[in-house]
């Protein structure tokens, strides 16, 4: 075993990265959430002025990663690596976002768990040596994921009780060896959990297996408890999939307590804005984690937390072949 | 600059990892092409006994990997991450094919270069003291392709000459920090290169940009020239995106000359089978590299040869919005 390696899933960093700069981007229903005063900057305009909402889409990556680079204080020549995914087919929010800086790109696809993953690959790049500074991005809209997953909004389809609304949002982390800034202290990636949820309509509770394996793992190999963390953090799970991840902990004992959030309850007024299960999507923990995590670590009010974002790796295609839903979910633990 | 870093996109592996195993697998046009004795399974069925095309992708994949842990003498859990993704939206040739394995996952996108990414990233993460072993995988079908990105098969469309044909395939590497065979010795990360092409029947002119961008990039970095390598492998660049390819290098008096190949040139007979300009996908260079490439550094015939696969970043939604088609090349250099 590697001196690094802590276990199968987890790895320590030798140096941990320091975030020494972060940015976010919202939709209007964002911004005017619980969450909206930690947006960099949001827009009533869902085509954020573009001609589609893909394109929209693209703006938001592009916007993230400029005020990302803006408070860095570096030039797109500086920074060595993006790695960057959303869940458009072929990832063209990514492509078309990032097309102008010429970075050298790692493209991802882990669908809602991007930012962790994206985190935790950019966090293990410059810990190896291989790079000073990296970004990890990712974003989502609601108006894109609906058409492409679901129905065209204009259709005004009815949504299921256990539906999530897909945030319209951006976040990018920049990550760097030598500097200030919250640290990446641990990274545990995730593996495919597939318990047989074909409810294309709840996936809180096809991810919530996931979130359970990955976060058992990192506490089992890092030989910590939820107890030693301010805050542990889901990604989108949503009421339902968070209510189960806990009774699976319950089950084994531990109890998750009052510091075991989910970013999708956290983004939206659960009671003024009817998001239904809660939201979702990789700019939902992406614009969550670069706005709100990060600013509670910057002023000390938390130390220490654990990010955990889930993906459902589902197509509208699988659905309709008649398979469940597979799950996964990458942590990485962050102290101020 | 770090010492691993010859430069802002090459990184010269202080320890090279080795290719322990490798399999491919491929369908009918692939197994009765002239690299049909270097693979190691074919099939006449495209469906490979599964209900559906996607489901038959999966397969191959599981089977690609399966195969490969049986030649290294390993089990699923001796291997420590699994670096893979495909074309189909959302990656679900590789979600569904890596399911029921339990290795640690980490999804990519890449388009046809996830050959090249998936080998960058296992080769960093075992090179930065990560991981023992890694696996790198992609897949593509014909049947899948054209009904996502085109019309679905049984229409019976007319392709265009400078179109390509999608490869029923898929490949599988292992690399590992210890053990024998070739070495992955140089990793050269890609940047999105647009030209404005916006003929999504002609993606080898799409991606030449990005191929010459990133080989420029390798040779300057490693201060070599394409003399210094028994062969330089393009993944699927195609009869014009191949030439364009030469072209530019020889506007910088640089003659590839004629060990400059690739993937898709080899894949398919020129004459005896109408593939028009070439084969393409992921599983393209994957299959080639994993079978034929690899057979020739383990023999002896070559010592020394770069692999660098191209993808193209679009999307029939990007393509109807008016989007031209971004392209980008990630190679690695990999010795007897």
């Amino acid at each position: 075993m590697n001196r690094k390696r802590l276990g199968r899933q987890t790895v320590a960093l030798s140096n941990p990265p320091a975030v020494i700069a972060s940015a976010n981007i919202g939709g209007s229903m964002e911004g005017r959430g619980p969450l909206g005063q930690w947006f960099d900057e949001w827009n009533e305009d869902s085509f954020f002025g573009q001609k589609t909402w893909e394109k929209a889409e693209s703006f938001m990556q592009k916007q993230a990663l400029r005020r990302a680079l803006d408070r860095a204080g570096l030039s797109a020549e500086q920074l060595d690596y993006v790695f960057a995914g959303d869940l458009l087919n072929q990832c063209i929010g990514t492509s078309f976002g990032l097309r102008e800086f010429g970075i050298p790109f790692y493209g991802l696809y882990g669908a809602c768990s991007t930012m962790g993953e994206s985190l935790a690959l950019a966090a293990l790049t410059i810990d190896g040596g291989f790079a000073e500074r990296c970004a990890a991005m990712t974003s989502s809209h609601f108006c894109t994921a609906e058409r492409q997953y679901r129905m065209p909004v204009p259709y005004g389809s009815q949504r299921t009780p256990t539906a999530q609304w897909t945030a319209t949002a951006a976040g990018c982390t920049i990550l760097a060896a030598d500097g200030d800034g919250p640290r990446v202290t641990h990274v545990t990636c995730g593996k495919i959990v597939d318990k047989g949820i074909t409810d294309a309509s709840n996936m809180g509770a096809a991810m919530a297996p996931a979130a359970y394996d990955t976060l058992r793992a990192f506490f089992r190999e890092t030989n910590t408890a939820p107890d030693d963390y301010d805050r542990v953090v889901t990604g989108d799970l949503g009421e339902l999939g968070h209510g189960i991840v806990r009774d699976f902990f319950a089950r084994d004992g531990i109890d998750l307590g009052e510091n075991f959030l989910d970013c999708g309850l956290l983004l939206y007024d659960r009671k003024g804005q009817d998001m239904h299960a809660g939201g979702s999507g990789c700019g939902c923990s992406a614009s969550v984690f670069n706005g709100y995590l990060l600013d509670q670590l910057r002023r000390g009010v938390w130390r220490r937390i654990v990010f955990a974002p889930t993906g459902a790796l589902l197509s509208p295609t699988s659905s309709f072949q008649g398979e469940s839903v597979p799950g996964i979910c990458h942590a990485v633990a962050v102290c101020a």
